[in-house]
Order: C-alpha cells, then structure tokens, then sequence
C-alpha cells in the first residue's frame, strides 16, 4: 500500500546524471520513493492519494546549491548611483558595498531577517526549489553570523523547503578588524564549534580572493572545519586563480564555486576528488564579466558541474533557478541536460545530499517537480516563464506560489 | 465623488519620463485617473471604493512595446541541439529556424494560437503589464496572418490587458516565394487593406535586414502601409546598418526597434523625427551579441528609449519585462528611470498611445502596476523576483496571478 501515487507523467529521472521514462508512474511511501517506472508496468500495489499528472513532466525537485538569500536590505541605491556614473570609490567612501549590507543584517533581528528574506525565498519556491543552501556572511560576528543561520533555519522548519545551512564567516572582513586579518580568521574558527554545537551549520565556505582572504587563511579555516567535523568548499577562482580549488580538493570539499579563473591543475586536483562544480552565471552576468569558467574542460575531465542563484545583494540579486540554468547554458553553452543535472544531482552532491535527493531513484526522498512543458529542455531554454504546476515536497503536494 | 481611490502609495508618475510623489493618493472616474497628487493635500471628494496600498509604489501600468507573443511551437529542440553542437546548417537542414514556427503557426487554428500564447501573455500580465503589442509575422499569408492578428485581439478582448497589433507580413520570405522576394512583397502590400479592414491592424512592420528585406522593399511596404492610413515601425539595424532607421523616420515611424548597428545619421533623423528606440536586450543576450545599440549618443541625441521583451521563439523566448528592464540596465547602462520609462511612457509613445497611457496624469487610462519595493530602482535591479502586488486595469483592481 503506497501513500501517494502520481500517474500519467514523464519522468526526468536524472539518475546517473539524465534518464527518461515516458508515461510513467512514481509511488511515495512515508515520504520515500517507493516504485518507479513505465505506467503500463506498475504492480498492482495501491496508494491512498493519487494525482493524475495530466501529461506533466516530472522532474526531482529543484536544488539551489550555492546562495546568500537571509540578509538585511538590498542595494539597489548603489546599482542605480553606479548606472548614473559613480565609481566604486564613490560607493564605498558613502559607506556602500558589501559593508552596508553588513550593517543592515548587523541591525536586523531574527525575526526581521527571516521577514526580509521570504519573498525571495518564495520566488525560489514557486519555481519548483525543493531545497536551498543558505550561507551566513554579513554578520561577521558570532552573535550576528548565529542569527543569520538560525533565520535559515527557520526556514527550512516554517516552509515546504529542505535548506542546508553555510557558516561563511569568512565572507569579508569587518572594519572592527581592519588590517588585522589573520586575527579576524583567529576569531572565524573559534567561530565554528559554538555554532556547529547549536546544530547551525551543515558545512564550511570561505572566500579565497585578493580581495577576500588567502590561500593560508583559508586552509586555517579548513583545519578549523575538519576538527569540527565539518564538510567544507570554497569561493574560489572567481576573479584570480588563488589554487583555492585544488586546496578545497585537498581537503576533500563538497564543492568549489564560481571558477572563472580555474587552472588545468585546479580541474585535474577536483576531478581526483569528486569536488563539484558549481557554476555561478548570475554573478557573471550582473557583474559583466567576460571570461567564463572553463566548462568544455571540466566537462572532458568529468568533473561534475552544478548551477545555482548565488542569490546576493551585491553581486547577483537573482531569485531565479531556472533563469541560471538559461545562462548557464546561453553564456556558458551548457547543454540543457547538464544545465538540469547542475540544479538537481550534481547541486545534492555539492550539498553532500547526493544519496538523500537530486535524482528519482527507489529509496530517495519524494521531492518533485511537476512542469507543464513539451520537453525538459523548456526549462533552460524559456527565459522568465514559469512552467511549474506542482510541487511535491517528501511526498506531500503544494501548488507553486504558497 | 470619485469610483475608486487609491490611497498611502508613493507614484512614480513618469509624466514628463520620471516624477515621483511619496505619500500619495490617485484616484479614478470612469476608468480614467482624475486626481492625484500628495495624500495630504487630496480634496474632500468621496469614492466609492478605497484601496489601502500599503505603502507600496504605484507605477503606471507596464508595456511590452515588441512581441511575437502569438505562435504555435517553440525552438527549444533547436535551442538543445546547438548546445550539443548542431551548426545553423544542421538545423535548417533538419527544417529548423523561422520556417519551423511558421510550419507550425499555419497549421494552427486561431484557437489553438490563443491555448498555446495563454501561458506566456499570463506570465507578463503577473510583472503589471497592462498592454502588449503583439506582431503577426509567422503566418505570411493572408489567412494564417489574419489567424495571429484575431488571435492577439481576442487576447486583448478575453484578458484584463490591452493589445496593439502590428502586421509584420514581411518577418521573413515564405518558402513558396523562394528566389521571389519582390512578388512575396507585392503579396504583402495587398494584404494590408483586407487585414485593416477587419481591424486587425494599428501599425505595419517589417524586417530591414540583409537576410530579410531591403531598404527598397520595405519602403514599398511603408507606402502601402501609409496609402492605408497606418503608422509603421521597422526591425532595423539589428546586425547590419541597412539605414532602415532614417528610413521609418522619414515616414514618420512611431519606432525603430532593435538598433545595434544604427549609424549617426540615423540617430540624428530618429531624433528630428520623434521617432522612439526601441531597446530588446533579450535578443542581444540570447544570440551573445557583442555590439550594443548606440545608448550614450541616443541618450544625448535625445531619441526616446523604449524597452521590450522581443519575446519570440527563435531569438528571444522572453516573458519578463522586468528582466528586459535589468538586461537593458546591466548590458546596456540604461539607467533605472530610463529602463522604467522605457517600459512605460516611450513604450506608449512606440505606439501611439502616448496620449492614452505610460504616465500618471490626469486624464489618462487609470492602468497602474503595485509594487512591494522600496524604491523604483528595485524593478530594474532584482533578476527573476516579482514584486507585482496587484494591477489596476482601467480603475479595475485585480491580483498579479490571473
Ligand atoms: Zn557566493
Ligand atoms: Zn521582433
């Protein structure tokens, strides 16, 4: 006896990276996938709840992997003052940038963030997200990075989404601390074990730049996060090649992100690791950048690619998985099968959630999204449609706006 | 006493291309806004209904000034295969390109070309859009053209939105007049009259490009179009300068749209003339053009910019006019007031309707757009959030999700 059964749909399976089954069948049993397969060859098990797809193509539920969607405030004062011609200089010296969306969340409670953050997690939800990583970062302190993560979640506990939570205290470094960076690291990891100790973090990020923190700041943190127990991955190769792929490599990371400056040597130490990918074209976009990461050889070295929002005020104010999914494959020629397994297999692996959900396979849990589309490449081809008409979280059916 | 009054809103008015009055109230008399101006200073009028806005910016309703909106199909088949590495021979070969939603257009009925848009006219009507125009072009005979039009006026008759035609007979050559380019013109000349005679038709179009139409043949459309009474525009200087712009100037075009290639001489006459730019960003950014329209120089020449979506199958399969908004200001440095007049006042001067719709102002159409933002930049700067809280058509309150 199964507890919910959709029939009359085409399954993306994504097991293995893509698979299609047409007209067929998916059963849940307490939340769990239960049976899959052709319609025409399901057992004679029944189910208590069962939904007619009505020729819908049913794919997992969509992961956003990498975003920084809990914080305070928006900054589109500066990306108007920027288009009517000042400078970065002239955003900064009036106190813009990253520092003012520290300030804000700095001066948000709880409850505020959570508020301020809901429709854009919402805009993910309609769209068929089934499950966001939210990374902490403009709090920067330990009390402010705490309120940052328990929003997040709130989150996952108050809506119909899974969210993995990122201590990224090593997101910028605060004017408290200026020119003091290492002391600053000194205080990120002791950061860590009152944090992981309130059950508030499921991995630990960094951001390897010239502009953020380097190579040894970042392995310090790293250090930090194994004798925690932590799973870590990293911004790197975003705006210069810091060797912070290979160095999340080494540590056995869940995921090395943006990468437009990646090195043979960085695609080489991932591939050997199975550190994933995850592709990032908001930022690229938003920020006009013109080279792109190294696809065509990550792809040849198998190193496995996600695709996520990187949902952030400064550099990508994006709340659309399925429009990164268009760029990745228009900027970036992705092809859309890539470009869906980088929402759905390749982003739970970049999660450490690859044998939880990301694909339908007996056994996974039941989060699915239900699209009224021709075909699965609709998803990245369309740009600013909607097709999601349902979505399935562990098994239970919601419509897409809450 | 007023209909409807709509009070605690902060206009952004555009009259004059921006304005904006905070703590303010507007109110409606038969479908048409008959006050407005700061909540304190509103006289003691009555209305019968009164909306609360929360707060919210009220702005005049949006316009989507360039659609191929109405067809049957999409290209998301061809979208995949390039991506897998089909070259543009393959898939005309393979009988892809314009000729496939054209095969697929003529074969569908007029209802099957309002099912198959619904979806896609919903997703504009969600962002506040309170009128599109809409091309025929995929048809090019009279019978299929005359499909598309009655499609598009049933769209504007069966949805709260108001629809402008345009005739676009000659888009492309149809394969029946293959090597007779000149005697598919003489067709479309002589379609004109039949099409407007049933009131199909506010505006005639054509594509001025080396793979499209001369400039000679496109006048000999525009003197059909003018002999009829009709305004034209003109698809120009997309990926050539064939000086269809100074051409539509000197007939008086209401736009020329498109615009990459657009030479000084052209700048000079569309400004002597009135004639708007039409700006399609989501063109530019899914063929991964490089050579942006002429903005700075338009900007000081003091043409008017309007902003569209181009949604189309083939290069722009776009229904989000918020995201033209943030591609034209992130591609392009529109600014946000100009990408916001560009979807509003200059959209209506594009069509004609400037003195019906496009800004706050006594006496026009009562067509707004609530918005949950904190400033009108937020509509540019977010990419794939929408803050519609409600759309007013014609004093006519109704939710974003139709
Ligand atoms: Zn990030
Ligand atoms: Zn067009």
């Amino acid at each position: 006896m199964w507890d919910v059964l959709f029939t009359n749909v085409h399954l993306a399976t994504m097991a293995d990276g893509y698979g299609e089954i047409r007209d067929a069948a998916i059963a849940v049993k307490d939340g769990r996938i239960a049976w899959l397969g052709p319609q025409a060859g399901m057992p004679a098990a029944q189910a208590v709840t069962v939904h007619d797809g009505g020729g819908s193509w049913l794919t997992p539920g969509l992961i956003d992997c990498h975003t920084h969607i809990v914080h305070a405030g928006n900054r589109s004062d500066e990306f108007e003052a920027r288009l009517n011609g000042a400078t970065y200089e002239d955003i900064a010296r009036a106190g813009g940038g990253i520092m003012s969306t520290v300030r804000a969340t700095r001066a948000a409670s709880e409850d505020e963030l959570l508020r301020q953050s809901l429709p854009r997690v919402l805009s993910l939800l309609a769209e068929g997200v089934t499950t966001i990583e939210i990374k902490s970062g403009y709090g920067l302190t330990l009390a402010s990075e705490a309120a940052m993560l328990r929003a997040a979640r709130r989150i996952g506990r108050e809506l119909p989404v899974s969210v993995a939570t990122t201590f990224l205290g090593a997101h910028a470094l605060p004017p408290e601390f200026a020119g003091r960076a290492d002391d600053y690291v000194d205080e990120v990891c002791k950061m860590i074990a009152p944090l992981a100790a309130e059950g508030l973090v499921d991995a630990v990020d960094a951001f390897c730049e010239r502009i953020g923190f380097s190579y040894e700041q970042t392995e310090r943190v790293f250090k930090a996060a194994q004798a925690a127990g932590l799973p870590v991955k990293l911004h790197a190769e975003q705006l210069s090649d810091q060797r912070g792929a290979a160095l999340t490599a080494r540590y056995q990371g869940l995921s090395a992100d943006h990468l437009e400056h990646l090195s043979a040597e960085g695609i080489a130490a991932m591939a050997a690791a199975g550190t994933v990918a995850v592709l990032l074209p908001g930022a690229y976009y938003f920020l006009r950048d013109t080279t792109p990461p190294p696809v065509a050889t990550m792809r040849a070295a198998g190193v496995k690619m996600a695709v996520a929002t990187d949902c952030n005020p400064g550099t990508s104010p994006m709340t659309s998985l399925l429009l990164a999914m268009n760029m990745a494959c228009t900027l970036w020629r992705l092809t859309p099968k890539e470009a869906l397994a980088g929402c759905t297999l390749h982003a739970a692996r970049a999660l450490g959630l690859h044998d939880e959900i990301g694909s339908l396979e007996v056994g996974k849990r039941a989060d699915f999204a239900l699209w009224r589309i021709a075909r699965p490449a609709d998803l990245s081809y369309a740009i600013g449609l909607n097709p999601c008409r349902g979505v399935v979280n562990a098994g239970k059916l919601r419509s897409p706006a809450l």
